[in-house]
């Protein structure tokens, strides 16, 4: 299997269902660029066995919030973090944290990416939406991640 | 205890021995930008329940490095991580994968205050040398954490 | 009063007749992170006083611009700013001004934004409209603040 | 001849078709930030002898990139690139090299404006849609630049 | 007197006694560079009338502390500040306020570089070593400003 | 030769003698992030038929300038685009253009550290002295690069 191909899956395991119509809106826009972050990304650097994929996921949503100009990628990364067993308020706490770095604007901006992203996985996993106050049973697999 | 103790009650739990002189330090710029940080910053933000700390200090690592213009807090916040029980292992791999989010220049520059924490680490925690390859005794604690 | 009423008033203070819905929109977006705008940003930093609040928004919009990715924050400020005295000229010499230190882009960004405030503030303000050209009536209260 | 028309001959040369409109959207948004850019950016920067226009865009567009806040100036300048010889292949082989040096997100970002400058490109020169396939006939315009 | 010589009026006005100084090491490190900054900064943009100086400077600083990668620029500009009126105090809630936007790292960089210009002024000016308890005397010049 | 070969290869073309030196210093940083620039920044993206080595080395300069806060990396690349055949005026330019968009504070650290990539070429390509207003011999190279 080529870098490009183990990218792509794990790209899958990562972003769930989801995964496919995210790679096609990337393709259409770059093959190049797609190849690069399935390649480099995804089988170059999340695949990489130092950090669970759980940690990765809260490095990248609060990496995103710090730049302040991702907010389509904070939208992609809150599906992935919840995917891998990132719980709600986790991802939560993550952008509530970076108002000490990135200053208040950057957190609200990041929060509403993040609630419009919620929003979009409760609607397309009906069975999660009591996950805040509730069991996870995205925990697990993070555990075996 | 005041909101502004307090913080430094959970400063100290998380930088270990070099808080007093962090502390110190940042009294001697600016004591109401010290009390702000110790009151919001670690009292109202790093005390909630929310997320571990070691999280916690993955995310922020991961914010520096993509802010770009923070290389003595990557210092701190590094031995703040390896307190935590995050392991060298881990906080490099976190600055690898800014590469992907904040481009080379800033994993470079990280990469480099980084390193220069890990061995003032050393230095002072000279039993903990053997961290990368070996048992990695902080983490304990953060399991409870 | 607690720190998050006394940030309300000094938000209600500076921002007039819109606070409320300001508030509500924030609220509805996350409370946790309204609850730390309102104690640490608006009481115990908009409260203080070795900085008039004139000043201060001028300060504020300064900043937001040169950061380049909070419009939405520049709108809010900017109402802000007048109802503090901060005249519509003085508003746009601080954006004109910034071209030199965050670049074209940035100064024609926060123009567009602060352009948008303007004719929000003149919609709910119909005696203001003329500001630019005749009397501040505004002003005198930054006096006084 | 003025600075200021020097520069909105210069701007003419370089944008093309479009520039009166955005000229007249510039101006909208405010007078003297038109002036400043008329005579700073395109008269006294973008006329100096000592790199041709084809560098200027390719350096622009580099540098819109890594902001990460500028998609509208991005579109602006891929049309300019256009008209002065740099070609869609190069266009699109910058942004790629900018995943290098700012991370993907702004690339991916950077790729969808200049994407939208494409197609409002071909839509205005009709003969030019092959031009990635075929003969650039720009080029020869950028040489003698 | 041409745009230039203007300009560098202006900065004497403004910077006080160590303009000779800058303009030297400016000059030295780039003629042209230093001419677009006495030009387009100092002629055009800091004696437009429609902002004091005072509120410039309080702008300036905002503005660098928010970009974080400015340390030298924010010393320059604390002299600047300082010599059209802006108190020490002042100069200080400016950059405690910018915690908010910016995000801590930034403010604690840049109130590393105001105290090291608030030293190095108090070395030049001995007389005004008191200001920030007592009489401020440059307070009187702000105002005809 | 594996990709990792190939990029160091494509890393000596660009930067010369001094590639060695660099290649070692950021080894001893990180053996892993050296991996990804040599196979994903060299090999796979400078390796790229679509844009010449002049064209990438001046986009470079243009987004360090932009990003503000690398220094290193543009002397780094200040000798690449010399080895590629950018002459020095042509840097300055690049540099001087930045102020347009990133402001001025960014294109004067910029300058300041092309400044001292200059020096330190001259005195390691003595003959090359005069490039600025003589005969620029790495130009050649350019051509058919």
């Amino acid at each position: 299997m080529s870098r490009y191909e183990q990218g792509i899956e794990k790209f899958r395991e990562i972003k769930g269902e989801g995964a496919e119509k995210s790679l096609e809106r990337l393709k259409s826009l770059s093959p190049d660029l797609t190849r690069y972050i399935m390649e480099f990304a995804f089988n170059d650097i999340y695949s990489r066995p130092g950090l669970d994929l759980r940690s990765r996921e809260i490095a990248t949503i609060a990496a995103l919030t710090a730049l302040g100009n991702a907010a389509q990628q904070i939208k992609v990364h809150t599906i992935c973090a919840l995917n891998v067993g990132v719980t709600k308020e986790e991802i939560t706490e993550v952008i509530l944290q970076m108002a000490l770095y990135a200053g208040f604007p950057a957190a609200i901006n990041a929060m509403q990416a993040v609630k419009e992203a919620f929003e979009e996985y409760d609607k397309q996993n009906p069975g999660s939406i009591k996950q805040a106050g509730g069991i996870d049973i995205h925990k697990k697999k993070a555990i075996s991640a």
